[in-house]
């Protein structure tokens, strides 16, 4: 299965992960000094707005997630329609900081309302895996994930990067209590371990071949890793995964869940994590096979306790790995899925 | 089917949806009067943020680009777990409108948080049911829905009603240009004329009636319709639906749809919804079926052009009718779908 000629792109570039986050959180306490500069230039921040699309936008619920945490701050996912179909101006976001999340730096309309959250007196901090885009130079700050290019469709470590970078911005943001540089550090470690321990996916895989459509459940880290696995899924596999918060989860979806729908449980060691393993016994009830990664998974070794938001990163690979041996399993190149494109161009 | 004894709660309850929302359009404009008055006895607001669960969720995104488009300032769905699993309190939401939507107002998590923020110098406005409930007295202004007691398990007539308040305090909040009380007086006639115009949702339906799975895709007004109606799919059928923003969906998610996984498309007359038909095409080529209701929709004519947010309850009775018809269809009795209760209980 490992040397499939399916996926080729989209397996070198989750294995360039360990790599790219270490090299990253090398930067992670400058990064979170120039943010803290920002804020401490001015009044202080107001609240933190996020700017994103797509996979981008899972990195960013893990921003909002580290920020509401440790600073407290108000936070904000941006509706681009709001700003491009309705035309709104966003003049009342002064003193906030604008995160704007874009792998190439260079899709117009997330270009097009960062410019225009700056002109109106926020600062804008660019994530970008090109410090050349037009993104990067519309901002104040510039934080480039040196990822390399990224070629398969489904994005991979530019996410997991993208991930590391709102905790470092996080780690500015907040006083104190997150992931710092030193749990950064040692999480692009984890982040290897868990790439050479593939038992764990190759049972899930086994156990998921078949299916058409699943649920993907995780609560606090794990629920932007269940909504970025849920997405890695529906575009390399076409198959229909549906990511959730384990708290809505048990009061009405759970419902489509049965023997042909599965529920992927992503579990880790945080303190919202075990409401996520509090839905086994209702799944079984149901007769939903369940595949569980972390660190409540007897199966699911290579995923330790870490205790803090960084585990989001672990999920996230868990997914990658399971949407890759799917896909090898199914005979389907996930490096190029019909009629999709890198960069997105959103009227 | 329609006098099937299947869902005959639901069904009662989505016809009262008329009477309800007339009934709440004449206190619009107090509504929103009420609101502004909170926002002129400070310094002004400085944002509103959004706290809620499940359908009430989906009100609350509506509620957020109506305000974003109408009084530009920031918005910020409350994530209840930063609060409840990680303990951290709001301080810096001093000025802020905290609006929370529960339909009982009896949910702990709901009343617990509200409490929290309304200590931190939010102003709180419950949206609720029940005007003795323990959050509508824990708040500086209590927003009766009177849509009086809901007994069927899928909230409707609860759901549209928090629509049309977050309408209401979104008017109190900005500066015209949104639905004021005369559109939510029309509106009301409009989803009484949708109510008694069945035939588009018929057709849809047995189009639907084999189907497993299936994406529900909007965009502005008629994302949180999109959610909500995949929600009541969800609930009331067991089907896997899942909610898109067509901007997202193109990008990736599209790959799930084919020949067994039918798109829905809800597209109304506001300015995003061009993006949604642009599907069309697209998802022809993938062999997909396509279910669609909005002003664009030859087949249904029961949907005016109002031109504004409140297509969104249109959508949402859309969605509401196919989950009932597909239910009857099946023989699924959705007042009381299997294992599911009214009052959720998050730890």
């Amino acid at each position: 299965v490992i040397d499939s000629p399916l996926g080729r792109l989209m397996g070198a570039e989750m294995a360039e992960q360990p790599e790219v986050l270490a090299r990253l959180a090398g930067r992670f306490a400058s990064i979170a000094a120039a943010v803290r500069e920002i804020g401490e230039a001015g009044d202080g921040l107001r609240g933190v707005a996020f700017l994103a699309r797509g996979s981008s936008d899972n990195a960013a619920l893990l921003g909002r997630y580290a920020i509401e945490q440790q600073a407290g701050l108000p936070t904000s996912l941006v509706a681009p329609s709001v700003l491009t179909a309705y035309h709104r101006e966003p003049e009342h976001f002064r003193g906030w900081l604008l995160i704007a999340l874009s792998q190439s730096g260079r899709t117009p309309e997330i270009v097009d309302i960062a410019e225009r959250f700056g002109r109106n007196g926020a600062h804008v901090v660019a994530v970008t895996n090109d410090a050349d885009s037009q993104l990067a130079r519309a901002a104040r700050l510039s934080v480039a994930l040196e990822a390399g290019p990224e070629l398969a469709v489904p994005a991979t470590k530019t996410v997991t990067a993208q991930m590391m970078a709102v905790l470092a911005i996080a780690a500015g943001v907040g006083s104190g209590g997150g992931v710092g540089a030193e749990e950064a550090a040692r999480l692009a470690g984890e982040v290897a371990a868990l790439l050479g321990d593939t038992a764990p996916v190759e049972a899930a895989a086994r156990t998921l071949a078949a299916v058409r459509s699943l649920a993907v459940v995780g609560r606090g880290a794990c629920y932007p890793a269940a909504l970025e696995s849920a997405l890695k899924l529906q575009e390399t596999l076409g198959v229909m995964a549906h990511g959730f918060s384990s708290a809505d989860f048990r009061h009405g979806p759970i419902a489509v869940c049965g023997r042909d729908v599965p529920a992927l449980l992503l579990a880790g060691s945080g303190p919202a994590d075990d409401d996520t393993r509090a839905l086994r016994g209702e799944l079984a009830l149901r007769g939903a096979p369940i595949v569980e990664f972390g660190t409540g998974a007897a199966a699911d070794g290579g995923w330790p306790a870490l205790g803090h938001m960084g585990e989001c990163l672990l999920a996230t690979v868990r997914g990658q790995q399971l949407a890759l041996s799917l896909a090898r399993r199914l005979g389907i190149d996930p490096d190029q899925p019909a009629g999709l494109n890198k960069v997105t161009l959103t009227a």
